[in-house]
C-alpha cells in the first residue's frame, strides 16, 4: 500500500513521515485525514491537476477519509491592493458556482461522494484581530520569507505587501482545524503545506506529512502546466482536442506524460518504454497516451474516437507510409513455413517501427482488422490469402498479393 | 506661535507640515488634533517623557485639542510568543490602574481636564480578518522592514514574528480613526508615527505630520532615558531624589538638560549658559537646573526643601570651600569707595566661581541672607560693619572683619 501511495511523489516531509502516519492509522484502527486545498477563483482543472487527484483517489482507494479545502475566503477578499487583476473579489454566487464547477470534475477522477467538503470561511471569518495577532505570532518574518516567491521578490526590490505573508498561515491554519494527517498538492505547494505542520505543532497537535506531486510540464515542454500559460490540457476538454493536444508534446515529455498523465498500470508503462527504447517511433506512444487520456476523462469510445479524428483529419494530411501497402504472399509463407502465422506475428512482419508490445496493445484493444473482422486475439491464425485485407490501426492497411515475379 | 510650537523639536515631517497645518486650521477656524500615544504597560513616566509632554502642553495652550490614544488593545494581549517576559499580557484592571497612574503623572504638565482620552481596542477589538487583511494590505513588507530595529534584527537573524509587524500599522490605523493632524512623539516614534500619515492617505485622507521631541539622555551620559535601563528620574519621585539626580548627571549634559528638561524662559536659559562659558562651577548651573525640575513636578517650596537637604546631605561632607571666610572690611571697603555695596556686588566680591547670573538668581529665590534678613533685592545697599555674616546659599557664609593687619 505504502508502494501505491508514494508512487508518483516527489517530495514527502518529513520524509519517513508517510510511513509513521500509516502505521499509526493501522494501529489505532482509524482513517487518516487526508486534506487538498483548492482556490475557487481558477476552477478549470487540467492533466496537472490530475497528477495530485489521482494521488487523492489512491488514498480513497485505501480507505482513508477525503477533505477538500475551499479557499473561499481569501478569494472573497481579492487583491486588496487592486494591483492583480487576476484576482477580483469573488462573490458568493462566484464562488459556489466554482465549487460546483470543480467538484465536477474532481469527480472525473475521485469517488466524489466520499469527499469532506469545507469552506475556510467556516472559521477564517470569525477570526477577530487578537485571535489572529496570536496565529501569526507563530510564524517568524524569516520563516515565511523562506518561500521562493517571497525571497526573488524581497530580493529584487518588487514589492511584497504585508497580507501577503498572511496567506501561507491562513492556509497552515485549516490543516489546524480540520486536523489534517496528510496534505496532498504540487510540488509548489511544499512551503505553503509545510506551514499547516508548523502551525499545528505550534498547536501542540501532531504536525501533518506534506506529500507534494511532481508537475507536469505543459504543453510547450518547458513551463509547469497552466491554464494562464495556455500551455494546458483541461479536464473536461473535448476528446479530439485532448487527444490532439497530447500528440503535439515534444518527443521528450513522452516518458513523463506516460508517467505522470495516463493511468496505465506499470507493466503496460515498461512495455511502452520498451517499445520507444526499441525504436517504435514515437508518435504510435503518444498515441497511446493520448487515447489513455481521452479514457480516463471520457470513455474507451471516445478514446477511440479521437484516435480516428486524428488519423482522419491530423495525419491523413501527412501521411508517412503507404495507405496500401502490398504484402506479398510468397514471402509471408516463406516467414512463416511452420504454418500460418498467428495475428501478433503477421503485424509484427508487415510493419517497422511498431515494438511488438504496442502491437499487442493495439490488438487488444480492437485496432487489428484482418478484412472485416475485428481479431483481438494476438494468437489467432490468420490464413494466408490472396487478396485479404490486413488492418493495423485506422491508417496501416495491407492487401496480402501473390508474388510479383 | 510656530516658534513656540517649533521649538525643542528633533524631525518634523514633512519638513514644513506643521506650518501648513497651522494655516489650515487658522483658515478653516478649527482646532487641530494632536495625537499623543501611550504604552499602558509602561505607567512610569520620567524626565524623557516630559519632553514631549511639554510640546503636548504647548499645544494645548495654543488651543488645539489633544487626544491620548492608550494602546491597551496590544497591552491586553500581551506577548503571544511568550518570549518577552517584560510583556505580560495585562487586565482590563491593570489597564485601567495604570492609564490612572499615567494621566496622573500627565497632569503634572497639561491640563488633564482639556485632554480626551480614547482606548484603541475601541476600534482594534471590532477588527476582524478581512479587515485586517484589507488594511495591512495598504503596506509593503519591504516598507515595515525600514524600521530600525526590525532592519537589524533581520540582518543579523534575530526572529521577527509576523505579528510584530502589525503593530506599527496598527498604531498608525489609531491616526486614522482619531483624524489625527499632528503625532507628537520621541525620535525612536517617527517610523511608527509616519505609518499613520501612509495610512491616513490611504485612506484618501490627509496625512498627519510627525512632530518629534529629542530623546533626554539618562543619567549615565549615554544611554536614552529609560526606566528598565535605570537611568532615569521619574516625575513622581520624591523632591530629594529627583534633585540629587539631577547633580549627578555628567557636565557634558547641562546644557542638554538646561534646554530639554527644565521650563526656564530663553532669556534664563542663555543666562545659564553664560554663566558656564563664564567659569562658573558646573555644579551652581547644576543646582539652578535641579531645583528647576523639582519645581516643575512638586513646588517651589519642594525645590529649595531638596536643595537644602542635597547640601547637608551631599555636599557637607564633601566641602569645597571653607565653611566661614572672613571678608576683610578694609578690602571690601577698598572695592566699593563711592559707598555701601549692592548685594549682588557684595556677592560677587566674596565669591569666586560664581556667575553674576547666578547669584542674581540666588538672591531672587531668597538664597542670600545678611545676617538673619533674606534680601531678595539685588540693589539694596548693604552696610558693611564688623561681625556681619553674609550667606549666599545654604553653604557659603562669610563673616566680616576687620583687617587682620
Amino acid at each position: 500500500m505504502i508502494d501505491r501511495l508514494s508512487s508518483n511523489t516527489a517530495i514527502i516531509e518529513p520524509k519517513r513521515g508517510l510511513d509513521e502516519k500509516l502505521a499509526l492509522a493501522e494501529k489505532e484502527g482509524r482513517r487518516l485525514n487526508i486534506k487538498l486545498g483548492f482556490d475557487p477563483t481558477a476552477p478549470d482543472l487540467h492533466l496537472g491537476h490530475a497528477v495530485v487527484l489521482k494521488k487523492l483517489r489512491d488514498f480513497q482507494d485505501a480507505g482513508h477519509r477525503l477533505i477538500i479545502i475551499i479557499g473561499d475566503f481569501t478569494a472573497s477578499i481579492g487583491d486588496p491592493t487592486g494591483r492583480n487583476k487576476m484576482r477580483p473579489p469573488l462573490s458568493q454566487e462566484e464562488i459556489d458556482a466554482n465549487s460546483a464547477t470543480y467538484m465536477d470534475q474532481l469527480g472525473l477522477v475521485v469517488d466524489p461522494e466520499r469527499v469532506e467538503l469545507r469552506r475556510n470561511s467556516e472559521w477564517l471569518g470569525k477570526l477577530d484581530l487578537r485571535e489572529v495577532v496570536s496565529l501569526i505570532s507563530n510564524l517568524t518574518v524569516a520563516q515565511i520569507m523562506q518561500r521562493d516567491d517571497f525571497k526573488s521578490r524581497f530580493r529584487s526590490d518588487r514589492p511584497i505587501h504585508v497580507h501577503e505573508l498572511l496567506y501561507p498561515i491562513l492556509q497552515g491554519y485549516d490543516s489546524v482545524i480540520v486536523n489534517a494527517d496528510i496534505e496532498l498538492g504540487g510540488t509548489d505547494q511544499l512551503f505553503n503545506n509545510l506551514m499547516g505542520r508548523t502551525l499545528q505543532e505550534a498547536f501542540g497537535m501532531s504536525g501533518q506529512v506534506v506529500v507534494t506531486s511532481p508537475l507536469l510540464v505543459g504543453l510547450d515542454g518547458v513551463e509547469k502546466m497552466s491554464k494562464s500559460g495556455g500551455n494546458s490540457i483541461g479536464l473536461t476538454e473535448a476528446p479530439e482536442n485532448m487527444y490532439g493536444k497530447v500528440m503535439s508534446i515534444p518527443d521528450r515529455l513522452i516518458l513523463e506524460y506516460l508517467r505522470l498523465a495516463t493511468d496505465f498500470g506499470e507493466a503496460e508503462q515498461a512495455e511502452l518504454r520498451d517499445a520507444l527504447a526499441e525504436g517504435t517511433n514515437p508518435m504510435v506512444v503518444k498515441q497511446a497516451i493520448a487515447a489513455n487520456v481521452v479514457k480516463q476523462f471520457h470513455s474507451e469510445e471516445a478514446a477511440m474516437g479521437a484516435g480516428s479524428h486524428f488519423e482522419r483529419t491530423v495525419q491523413k494530411s501527412n501521411p508517412q507510409e503507404s495507405d496500401h501497402a502490398p504484402l506479398q504472399l510468397g514471402k509471408v509463407r516463406e516467414s512463416f513455413r511452420t504454418g500460418s502465422p498467428t495475428l501478433l506475428e503477421l503485424c509484427d512482419f508487415a510493419t517497422t517501427g511498431l515494438s511488438r508490445s504496442y502491437i499487442r496493445r493495439l490488438i487488444r484493444s480492437g485496432g487489428v482488422r484482418v478484412d472485416r473482422d475485428k481479431l483481438i486475439d494476438e494468437h489467432a491464425r490468420v490464413d494466408i490469402a490472396d487478396g485479404r485485407t490486413l488492418w493495423i490501426g485506422r491508417r496501416r492497411k495491407f492487401i496480402l498479393t501473390k508474388n510479383k515475379d
